[in-house]
């Protein structure tokens, strides 16, 4: 058994995922919609080890404990029932982007686990080809490549998404590559994510208005549990169909007037049901509420950018690339914003080489 | 035929009024509780006079024309039906506090000339007798006390806060003293305000942050029409009910806690719907949302005080009476409060002397 070594990008979501149907399998409330984030990513390698006493977790340079310890090990579990072996694994992974900035990173680092564990724990039977990743590739719709050969264990994309979504819901949508849509499914066969679009398919970008805090806002696993406390929940996933197939329809013509306006319009949503919880969770500063006027502001003199943001007080302002450079300025010139990141829209989850001497890696 | 002065406080909203059943009519989507606010106040002077070619409506010093002159009329034409009169009127109407702070002007301004015009329109038949006005004592319910001895045209006080609501929705609120809830009623005929507890049964205060702002936000009127395009709206009324038994309840029992976290909530829940409306309707300024969080700090660490926000930047900071002179300390001290006005409980719309020659008056 060989170390592997998986690449993930954290995603944004144009329309938001927000509250459980089933909290332990993380069966969405809704179906959402997202774009990866080029160039933000989590590297992680996993091996597992006949010698070792217990999963050996290392985040960013540090030995994981308790909760994070568990939740890691919670997914070794599931590949090691899948896969068959009892091994425990070392597992070490980095960001490249810093906690705390507020850039969700559990997205990829469970996308990037899933990866590297399977193939880690030879789920796919062509672990050292090229077959391995080709599946990967931007575009890519489970069922129509299957992630392996026949003839061995078989893992599709379909089923990384799933079990990346068990790990952190929105980790799914980190999978499959470019645009991206999770279906909130009937079950947990049916919940996992799939590209709508490639990368190259519209050119957007993120520019992400990181806002000075002082507060830990509430973990989303904590946030999306008291979801159902809002009396505004159930309409705003009454809803959502209608927003998917905008937002949808919105980016496969590339239409940004019309996914503008949807995308806030389900940030907002999302803020709204937020804000009447019980009790209340308020992700927004007050230099979050400036950003988001100066970018109503900019549209509607002809920029092409509109705001969507997450649990947290940061904003993530969707541009075209012929605007970006104007609006990277214009963001980093408000009050508050500490600083500012560019992200263009990214790839699947993929294996890349690691610094091991696995001598099959890719 | 003589003039006639009637005063009348503007009133905050506890439960909030946002959207209507039927526009032309201002029944409201869902009930409502209110205080009034003493010391703020509009004073109105009708007199009908048979020589003048129209109704001659000044405000604040200034003719009004176009829609506000309109507005005013409307409310003198269904006056003029009540009392079969044919005579225009002359109106002039003050307020103590500056339109464009944006405290609510309209509600002090109908509940004013709904009472004055009335009487001037020699509804009352005992208009120059101390009983007109002993029915708009604190406390006083419609039905309990008419506003009128028997034998003439009765107009008491469920009939004077229709009146007031036809002129604008939350002037019906404005008409019965201290506070006062505003059922939503089945139709015209019994959607009217009445006071469920007198200025003296709790020692409020509100404090209120008046926010710098170069934005001039929409008009409630219109805000009202919008309130049906959030996919929110219905669900924030079909729980108002629940909203108004929690809240009516925590001020007879003048339990603060119980009611500074119902006036959050209710005041989150109708901002979450006009950010969600279509346009969305921010009326928050980044200093909105400073003094909000402001406010939960200071009540987590046991300052007896809560967050309420109309259809514009300002919060109304609802305190007792005891933590009047610390909030307002506080709450002047937060960066973007242009100044701070504290108002107590005020009573209900009333009669006063005017400096006409009106031999009859009070």
């Amino acid at each position: 058994m060989y170390p592997f070594t998986a690449l993930a990008n954290p995603n944004i979501a144009f329309i938001k995922y927000w509250g459980n149907r089933n909290d332990a399998l993380r069966l969405p409330a809704n179906g959402s919609i997202s774009m990866n984030l080029d160039g933000l990513e989590t590297r992680t390698t996993v091996h597992f080890d006949a010698f070792l006493p217990a999963d050996d977790v290392k985040i960013n340079g540090k030995i994981a404990r308790g909760a994070a310890h568990a939740r890691v090990s919670k997914m070794l579990d599931e590949v090691r029932a899948l896969a068959g072996i009892h091994h425990f694994a070392w597992v070490e992974s980095e960001n490249n982007f810093p906690i705390g900035t507020g850039i969700a990173s559990s997205a990829s680092a469970f996308a990037a686990l899933a990866l590297a564990a399977t193939k880690a724990a030879g789920l796919d039977p062509s672990p050292c080809g090229d077959d391995a990743t080709s599946s990967y590739h931007p575009g890519a719709l489970p069922g129509h490549r299957p992630g392996v050969l026949p003839g061995g264990h078989r893992l599709d994309l379909a089923a990384l998404s799933r079990l990346a979504r068990r790990g952190s819901g929105s980790a799914c949508r980190s999978i499959p590559g470019g645009f991206v849509e999770w279906a909130a499914g009937t079950g947990d066969a049916d919940s996992y994510a799939v590209s709508i679009a490639p990368p190259e398919h519209w050119d957007l970008a993120d520019c992400i208005a990181v806002i000075s805090t002082d507060h830990k806002p509430t973990g989303s696993t904590e946030g999306h549990a008291m979801a159902g406390t809002s009396p505004l929940q159930s309409a705003r996933v009454d809803d959502a169909p209608r927003r998917l197939d905008i937002c949808r329809h919105a980016i496969l013509n590339r239409d940004f007037a019309a996914f503008a306006e949807i995308v806030e319009a389900d940030s907002n949503l999302m803020h709204a049901v937020m804000m009447t919880s019980r009790p209340p969770l308020f992700y927004w500063q007050p230099a979050t509420l400036a950003v988001m006027q100066a970018v109503r502001a900019a549209r509607a003199k002809g920029l092409l950018v509109c705001y969507t943001i997450d649990a947290g007080p940061n904003v993530h302002v969707i541009c075209t690339g012929a605007a970006a450079e104007e609006t990277a300025k214009l963001v980093g010139s408000l009050p508050g914003v500490r600083e500012v990141r560019l992200a263009k829209v990214g790839g699947p989850a993929r294996l890349v080489k690691n610094p091991s001497t696995n001598p099959h890696e890719i």
